[in-house]
């Protein structure tokens, strides 16, 4: 229980639970007073103290987090359906929000390095934890419903193949590799020889071990290098969510580097979380989880990476609702998981990591995210597949 | 034979040779001669006179259509193979050509009328004698390679309702829908009923001939209107074939004529010519196919109609080769029926006809056009299908 609540907190916790009524969401101050007047409510949000309430009315986008995190701010009646519910009142951006997308960011060698290093350096065991067994941590392909998540990552592994059409002996480069496991999947599955980049300095060492474990050292090199130093030639270049990463700024970059890296009939595959409209990522997300990120839409991806190097785009797929699936997933796991966590780092930790995947869940639930899969070719190539393939 | 050949026509046609040998085009004047030095030649263009030598040189994407059309050049060698040698040739767009394509240009509901009365109203009996039996004049799907032409435009019908996921008793409205085929067949397979609209006149008078025929006509209404004047809620909005003639100018009009169409739940599904990088319609097949038309991007479409409307791309295919293999058969009925089209017309007609689907096949097989199809929902809608359909 905090301070007594004056006439002022009174008066400002009213006109946000206006702004949260529509939504079926309750707001209750320290004292356990509220104002709410609609229908049995979705969930409550309980707020600890003034300084709290005032965050929240001032900088909605970045004080919900950060009072989540801290534990001033609590979710009574499932986070997951009240983020939801708060995620669509919030889905028609502010003229404010849209603007400021325009001045797309990128992110230097340095800059990249740095931020990789803040979220997907937090050590294996912590991923362990929660993760599947491969360490895969991109959206998987639930081809049905109710497949394991091991299952569901296997199939979406075998998806990107199948959509890249790789034939035994073929060159594929990996830009942004994580634990490795495509990568390795690639080379065992489809007989196809690696190269695969990644900053992330856990990651790589990870990948390399499983890599002499599984006997596929000859055929798998995993390389501790930015994207931006892949030299060569392949018949494949494949990024399962990177480009969120790399920021707008670099497309071009990116673009040419795909560009000098493919063979005349190479074929390319970007997995990316992206956007309906332009919109940067939530500012608590930013500062939290993934510093320097951005998830773009199809036509800033078209126009920056695609079309100034007349590469062609053969199929897209939207999987925003198997993303949902894996978080649900991922969800359940951390909680199973949450005890040790809490150990292995802190109970702000526990509940930063809470919120941004029922945060997350909630965006591809409501499609405030997509996740899409692009596939494409050179313009000039007619190897390219007659029909798609499907899951 | 024509006058003799001076010095200058001799110079001239060295330049031009040049340009053309690395394609593997000759160049022969009007005497027979040729400074042609490669090796095997695909084929052979013959000039008739220093008029068309000329128009060449200066205005080549006019100049060449405009001379096979009278006569005055002629190709010897096959007319598909030389074209799409000489489309490999012109795949990167000057400065130019990329540059006035940001002068989008839209269609009044007048001028729309007209560029569709110039082409579409050529008559019933012309397109019938090289059309498949239903009169489908769009892209078909040869879900195998040896399909005939009638099953390829079925498979396609079929695949466009699939994507769409229609359901017994929903409402469509359809944007553009030539003879009526796809209206009948969503009507007759999916139990639909179906609002069509286009403004020709000729089309639309034989589409309702087919549904009263057909016993269709309770639940397929052709109306003779624009696009823009659609009104109504429906459960899909369909349009085949029409967004190249719409003009980048009216996207954003479209994008709201789509978005106050589709109920919460609706899709729609966008099938178009288009092109890997912004570049005008040739000047030709402007002049004498189709006026007003103009082939966009991915990029462009999205930009336009989609994001402002918060649309979601669900699927995309690019279908290219099944379009060249579609224009493969429509030249060969064309070829059979070319004695009765010079009747119908004259021998002009013929050739220029003759020049418009080669030089099509030909910008479909070498990648200079695309054929894009689009699955979309609302952003807020979650009645998306949990995978994708294909062949």
């Amino acid at each position: 229980m905090g301070s007594s609540v004056g006439w002022l907190a009174r008066r400002l916790a009213a006109v946000l639970q206006q702004h949260l009524e529509p939504a079926g969401v309750r707001l209750e101050l320290w004292d356990g007073a509220s104002t709410y007047a609609g229908p049995r409510p979705i969930g409550t949000l309980v707020v600890a103290d003034l300084r709290t309430l005032l965050g929240i009315l001032v900088n909605p986008h970045l004080q919900f987090g950060e009072c989540y995190m801290h534990g001033t701010l609590q979710v009574r009646g499932g986070l997951e359906p009240v983020l939801e519910a708060i995620t669509r009142l919030a889905l028609i951006p502010s003229w404010r929000e849209r603007i400021s997308s325009y001045f797309a960011t990128g992110n230097s060698v340095q800059r990249a390095r740095r931020n990789v290093h803040h979220h997907y350096d937090l050590g294996n065991d912590f991923y362990s934890s929660w993760l599947d067994e491969r360490l895969v941590y991109t959206c998987a392909y639930f081809e049905r419903p109710d497949m394991s998540l091991e299952q569901a990552q296997i199939a979406k592994m075998d998806l990107v193949c199948r959509k890249l059409g790789l034939q035994e002996g073929e060159r594929v480069v990996e830009a942004g590799c994580g634990w490795g496991s495509l990568a390795l999947f690639m080379a065992r599955q489809y007989g196809v020889s690696v190269r695969a980049f990644n900053i992330s300095h856990e990651q790589i060492a990870f990948a390399r071990r499983r890599a002499k474990e599984e006997g596929l050292a000859g055929r798998v090199t995993f390389v501790e290098d930015d994207y931006r130093n892949i030299r060569g030639a392949y018949e494949a270049f494949v990024s399962i969510g990177m480009l969120e990463h790399v920021g707008a700024a670099d497309y071009p970059t990116l673009g040419r580097v795909i560009d000098r890296s493919l063979t005349p009939g190479g074929r390319g595959l970007l997995h990316f979380i992206g956007r309906n409209q332009p919109l940067p990522l939530n500012p608590w997300i930013r500062r939290r989880i993934f510093p320097g990120a951005y998830p773009p839409t199809l036509r800033e991806v078209f126009g920056r990476v695609f079309e100034p190097n007349a590469l062609s785009v053969l199929d897209v797929e939207n999987l925003r609702l198997h993303y949902a699936k894996t978080l649900e997933h991922w969800r359940r796991r951390f909680d199973r998981a949450s005890e040790d966590v809490a150990h292995m780092f802190d109970a702000t930790f526990v509940r930063t990591w809470e919120l941004y995947l029922a945060g997350s869940q909630a965006a591809f639930d409501t499609g405030s995210m997509q996740l899409f899969q692009v596939l494409f070719a050179r313009g000039s190539s007619n190897a390219i597949p007659w029909t798609r393939v499907s899951g």
